[in-house]
């Protein structure tokens, strides 16, 4: 163990209290300087260290770091968070970050993570809000051998990963609203954007992103979208480990992507329509450069809505928003 | 007129003959230093000057270049090739050259071409052969509004361009060989490469590569491909003007573009499935880690090959290697 790791469990065995700068040096045997230094280097990695006069260091009782030692410990995923974890105090857009390392040869599994998101993005070129610390924000490179007309089941498995997530872990009960938006109570909690590059014929790799607002008060949304967006903490009033809810997303995610792969597509689409509760209703789909109204009869295996309108005509779209 | 394009002028009025440094420097008022560094940057371009002591400099007689000048000077499109065109003597790939440009935000119709690929690539990470000056490797930016699972398309229509352009230039007669490769008595003499980027329900861009062997002499092919590759030229015993070829394949291609987005795409499978002449022959398909033998019943609009085995099955095959 480094100087650096045998600091921060110091910090941690003493999680909430004081311990001055000398008690550490000498229990470290290294100069005051040099804890100074290592403690500068801690914050830099997200860990919440105060320091006082007199009183020396004391790291913050329940600090919810997502640094790569952090994700690493106790994660129970063969491949996901496995290789390479890049982990960012602040970037424009964790997709942004993990194509270029997948255009530079990543492997899958890799996984970008980032404590604040400048310019997060959603479908469509939209932005999606980020508060920093408060939510997970992370993508990860895949290497799937899927022909590229069946990336879009990717985004699927997914959303029904976070909603698994969601349930076992906060008890809050998620619907997934097609295509790629998780909500719980009609407001969004969670969004992912799927990236593909692609031969005709093989997918490069597939980076799929997921922002989800993890302990954001909901006065910290702006204004314009705090009718519409949610956290796991405005839900049920208390504060969650973004460390561990990441661990369990990994792990549920992993699971449907190999089932994915395996073949049993079949089973993968149940939970997501269990988990829509889209089938069935009447809802207005506005597209690009038309609108349409009707029936949810379906959501195909390509990801498509499948809506009957009033005429019986029926409309496979691949992409809107819909509304109730 | 800048005083290199005028130089260059001067050049193509008197090509094939020699005009001293001193008579140039007159007519263009400047000095023979100044002439001797257009020349130099005309060189770098690509043009074929020739200079001797006492003669002066003479522009090499059909020096056929595909500089961005060149290629504009004629071209009858509107769209593709009227944007920017990047040129390079020599490089990697254009393929990559142009996804760079399109991940910073290149324009629909922005060419990017050279006189050499030093890592010319092929489907499923194979190589292709590229000869100094004597091929045509150019690569496409495109940013249709095509659903991703239809991308498969601008395949099968680029094809299309490619063999009409052989046809109505030169005369030879090309087949189509499935999925990108387009033969002249069995022999390669073009391929194709398209990339796809995208998000799950809508296209980023597409990046279009061809390769096409123009003036190589069959002794240039290295020995091992030798029997499976040709050129224009080996086939005509004649020299072609790439820059020519460059213009019509445009041409062709920006019309096939069109077509296809306009919605006509079973006209274009009409004239693929004409110029393939696969349908019907039995056919061994190597994939990836299994063979199929049978007969072509089709190829459909998203590009698979629909082959019927002696059982009676039908397999739907997106990608492989197809022997007669």
């Amino acid at each position: 163990m480094n100087t650096r790791d045998r600091l921060l469990l110091l910090l941690k065995n003493n999680e909430g209290s004081w311990i001055s700068g000398e008690a550490i040096g000498k229990k470290l045997d290294i100069s005051r300087n040099a804890v100074s230094k290592h403690v500068k280097n801690l914050r830099l990695h997200g860990y919440d260290i105060v320091s006082a006069p007199h009183k020396g260091y004391r790291l913050s009782a329940g600090s919810d770091v997502v640094s790569p030692d952090e994700i690493r410990d106790g994660l129970l995923t063969d491949v996901m968070g496995k290789k390479e974890i890049v982990w960012f105090k602040e970037t424009g857009s964790t997709n942004i970050e993990a194509k270029r390392l997948a255009d530079g040869g990543a492997e899958e599994g890799t996984l970008v993570i980032a404590d604040n998101q400048l310019s997060g993005r959603g479908r469509l070129g939209r932005t999606w809000f980020s508060s920093q610390g408060q939510g997970i924000f992370l993508s990860i490179v895949l290497r799937p051998r899927l022909a590229p007309m069946k990336a879009a089941r990717i985004t699927l498995m997914t959303a029904v990963a976070v909603a698994e997530t969601l349930i076992s872990q906060t008890g809050i009960l998620p619907t997934i609203k097609w295509p790629n938006d998780i909500l719980v109570n009609q407001k969004k909690v969670a969004g992912i954007l799927t990236e593909l590059s692609a031969d005709m014929d093989v997918v490069n790799h597939v980076i799929v992103g997921m922002g989800l607002n993890v302990n954001t008060d909901v006065i910290d949304f702006p204004r314009e979208i705090r009718p519409l967006a949610t956290s796991i903490h405005a839900e049920t009033g208390k504060i969650w480990s973004r460390r561990k809810l990441i661990q369990a997303f990994l792990k549920n995610f992993e699971q449907y992507y190999r089932t994915m792969l395996e073949g049993d597509f079949e089973g993968v689409m149940k939970q997501w329509k269990a988990l829509s509760g889209i089938i069935g209703k009447e809802v207005a789909v506005s597209m690009v450069n038309r609108k349409v109204m009707g029936m949810v009869l379906d959501v195909d295996g390509e990801g498509f809505l499948i809506l009957k309108d009033r005429d019986g005509t029926l409309h496979r779209i691949l992409s809107g928003d819909v509304h109730l």
